[in-house]
């Protein structure tokens, strides 16, 4: 935990939030700058700023518990986003996930650029990346 | 598993792709549309369309197996975003999981129109989800 940081002092309730679920592990809540109605963050009971940073058991509860809130909203269509960083849009620097409805009315508006690849440069990242994980 | 389902196919490796992590439970792999060089997507091992269909024990490593490919990739700002329904973007409609790295080059590209509602606004939604969430 960090003594400076918004989302450790809301897990802590120094600072007041629409609290969703709570389990040993995530603390989960409204945002309060919605993109729709029903906008919810999770977030793990571990000060990191990236998923990276995040051990594995802080993170076993985060999707059964996004389930869990998209149920409850009743929204058919919505997204699960995490952004690590801030050129990836992060903005609190603690790991939040965002469950975010999405509708006529709101949510999340993405454009989607695809580059193409030639097969010579898909084989040449795809070795490059296994080569890392094999370390 | 649906006969008919290319990510289905993809896991029974009837269909090839660039494969990166598999366990027990979810199989990934370079995405052939990319938004970035080490795009990824991380699906479970089961089919279904929305992550509301996915049982918990098929969810639990999306999330380490998202920092793995992450770490491997060398990326420092990327986003983790899963689509549910087509007004939220999904084009496959077996659950998948982006790992998109975030730099000049590339990634996602994100709107963020946020509303402002009232503290009676908030309290409505909230009541209405906590007695879903109670039921």
């Amino acid at each position: 935990m960090d003594s400076n940081c918004i989302f450790c002092k809301i897990i802590r309730q120094e600072i007041k939030s629409y609290k969703l679920i709570e389990t040993d592990t995530v603390y989960s809540f409204l945002d309060i700058g919605p993109l729709n109605e029903g906008h919810a963050l999770i977030i793990p009971k571990y000060h990191g700023q990236k998923i990276g940073d995040i051990p594995d058991e802080y993170l076993h509860d985060v999707l059964p518990v996004a389930k869990k809130i998209a149920k409850a909203v009743g929204c058919t269509d919505y997204n699960i986003l995490q952004n690590n960083g801030k050129l990836a849009h992060q903005e609190v620097m603690h790991v939040h996930f965002h469950v975010i409805p999405k509708d006529e009315n709101g949510g999340l508006i993405i454009k989607w650029p695809t580059k193409k690849l030639s097969e010579e440069q898909f084989k040449a990242i795809h070795e490059k990346i296994l080569a890392k994980l094999e370390n």
